[in-house]
């Protein structure tokens, strides 16, 4: 039957039906979310066009991806790959160029839809660029956000572009606010895996290896994000992002602890009503809602079966164990600038935790005394512009980088 | 902070926000739903106006009730009531009247909203009186979309209103839908408590007394809904009722069993992608969200904490324990008038069953014996008007109760 009234249509969003292909920029496109966005477009050649592919430095896997999803433009941030990159895609029409500013011509190649994948500090610029020439903007980068929230966003509202939450937990929320008015929200609930360490004891938690860190349950992600999932502070920059993508202030939003991973991200509304974006742990959900949005594509993801998942719990997350969660939380309230210091000391941390040259729970450790060096000296002052941002988050990285530096030179494990 | 960028008002409700005060018309206005709704509107008396109020035959409630809401007008359909209720209010300045033209009076008395909480059948003509004459409609009443769905839809696309569920369950889809195209609807869930005989087996649930059937675990609603809830009935009501006010065909509505009553309806899209509505059981929260759509009133409602609940369960419907909903299930799919005579038939076994006149698994067999014999003569036909179908309920019953009233007299209970 179809729909006899025309009441739901009343209130669907207005955005005007998306032009078909739609022309996509894949940011990030050999990374863990760049293939799972390169496996839904190769499934829907008639759906998309790619104007631009953008990778780090595995020459190869973006010349498969550029390849697969008849790319434009591939773009290589690694300049020295320039050359094998031109040799991997001789014989096909797609155009090379390599280094950073590849990447941000990447971009700004025409495009309905910018999908921003790249991990950690070197995807806020060319986002920040897509975002300035009015493209919209798919957005699984979280430093965006967490480094340079404020003039991020106001960015995206000077020009008016779209902004699509491609993480599972934001775009959860997203699909669950249905474009309600934020200021009737009472709470927004990010929950949390709790990661490998969920009912580990504080003192196993510390002394955890890399490969017990990279165990995650549910999701198969990027080593940074993993790790980063163990210690729960990826839930913390979420929070951060929650913060700025939706406009929520710090003491609505909230973490519970859900293992299972089914039900992503919650908004409760003043009258008691909550609504919730739930969905079997799989990437492509969420970036299909967003290379399909406003209108929704057909995936070959597994579906949600209630009575054969059979139970969902819920805790509350346990501060103390997970020190992350709670630095993040007050470097959120404190607000100003200390999310880009956070979120810059923390990557540094977590490449010597990768590098096995610091314990698990000196990653914390580390980040806590990068935010209160920052305080002292006035490098958390709120960044004005995304420059500034990325000024701050250079300084913190040099800091960060030399202090565990020189700490490891000494032959000891980082505590 | 406040909403830093405009995205997400970009895709707010159309709809104008809603005048203050409101003028609100609540038809079954003595029972349970109407007194939660009283609850809402005496608490915000700057919110809320109250054109008229309306109930069956509880003289003293009626009186309670439209003197705490300051009601302009209130009408009782019992007309032996009338003198009984006009001394109730004397020395006020509500008016009364009694009778079916009362209520239907009471229903087209100037509103932004009429909240039709009449239970049975009985609410069909002057909640459809209020749609007929433009009026927006908040539905409590199971039997104008069960009884008369496709006619009542027809006219609420006709006059542009705008219909609003508010059974916990409806309401919660609606709310999880958030005004998106129903075409890309995969699945539409309706979550069930599973009643008071979840566990039991079939031969206990055949014996089950009055007092057990009654005794629900999570919600208190009226004796007829406690009844159909516990036969699982009223869980088949509700998927007839979803496929009329979402126009979603049966074969992609589902029951999920889920005894902790905390989600209560969910969607599930093509890309993989479910939203839910979720609540502590308190039929506030819905009432309050029709009563304040499309903005949210602040309720006293208990708020959910999930890490507090814990654990949510999910199982699938046992058809074999609980035929009635196998039936309406069928019936459903079968469409025409069975959905007509369903209701009708059902209502007058659960009232021999509340009489002590009928075992309990007697109601769905009662039910099932009505539908083929309507198929058979042509009583099953679809109707074409909300009178066509208000006729069909009327043989229905009639023939129902001398049925029943027949088998009663020779003193057995009915199997």
């Amino acid at each position: 039957m179809a729909l006899a009234n025309g009441q739901f249509h009343a209130h669907a969003p207005a955005q005007p039906p998306a032009p078909v292909p739609r022309r996509i920029v894949l940011l990030g496109a050999t990374g863990s979310i760049g293939r799972s966005t390169v496996d839904l477009l190769e499934r829907d050649p008639e759906g998309f066009s790619v104007s631009a592919v953008a990778g780090g430095r595995d020459v190869e896997a973006l010349a498969r991806v550029a390849r697969a999803v008849r790319a434009e433009f591939a773009a290589i941030r690694d300049e020295s790959a320039y050359a094998a990159l031109k040799a991997a895609l001789a014989g096909t029409n797609i155009q090379v160029a390599a280094g950073r500013e590849a990447i941000i011509e990447a971009a700004l190649r025409d495009a309905d839809l910018v999908v921003s994948a790249i991990v950690g500090a070197a995807g806020v610029e060319p986002t920040y660029a897509a975002l300035a020439a009015g493209r919209d903007v798919a957005l699984a980068n979280k430093e965006c956000l967490v480094c340079a929230g404020v003039p991020f966003m106001r960015k995206a509202a000077e020009m008016g572009v779209q902004l699509l939450p491609m993480d599972s937990e934001h775009n959860a929320i997203f699909q669950a606010l249905g474009g309600e008015d934020p200021s009737r929200i009472e709470r927004m609930i990010v929950t949390a895996s709790g990661g490998p360490f969920r009912t580990w004891s504080k003192e196993r938690i510390a002394e955890a290896s890399v490969e017990e860190a990279l165990n995650h349950p549910n999701w198969a992600m990027g080593p940074k994000i993993t790790v980063d999932s163990a210690g729960m502070m990826n839930k913390g920059l979420e929070l951060i992002e929650a913060h700025h993508l939706f406009g929520i202030p710090a003491e609505k939003l909230e973490v519970v602890v859900h293992p299972q991973s089914i039900v992503h991200g919650l908004v409760a509304f003043s009258d008691g009503s909550v609504t919730a974006g739930i969905a079997v742990p799989d990437m492509r959900t969420p970036i299909a809602h967003c290379l399909g949005y406003p209108d929704r594509l057909t995936t070959p993801t597994p579906r949600l079966d209630l009575a054969k998942i059979a139970t969902l719990t819920f805790e509350a997350p346990d501060f103390e164990r997970f020190p992350a969660l709670k630095l993040a939380l007050e470097v959120l309230r404190d607000g100003g600038g200390l999310p880009t210091v956070l979120n810059a000391a923390n990557e540094i941390a977590v490449e010597a935790f990768l590098d096995r040259r610091m314990s698990f729970d000196g990653i914390a450790r580390h980040v806590a005394e990068a935010c209160e060096a920052a305080l002292r000296d006035g490098t958390a002052n709120a960044p004005a512009t995304v420059e500034d941002a990325l000024a701050v988050d250079h300084i913190v990285r040099e800091r960060s980088r030399s202090a565990l530096a020189g700490r490891a030179a000494s032959g000891m494990l980082l505590q």
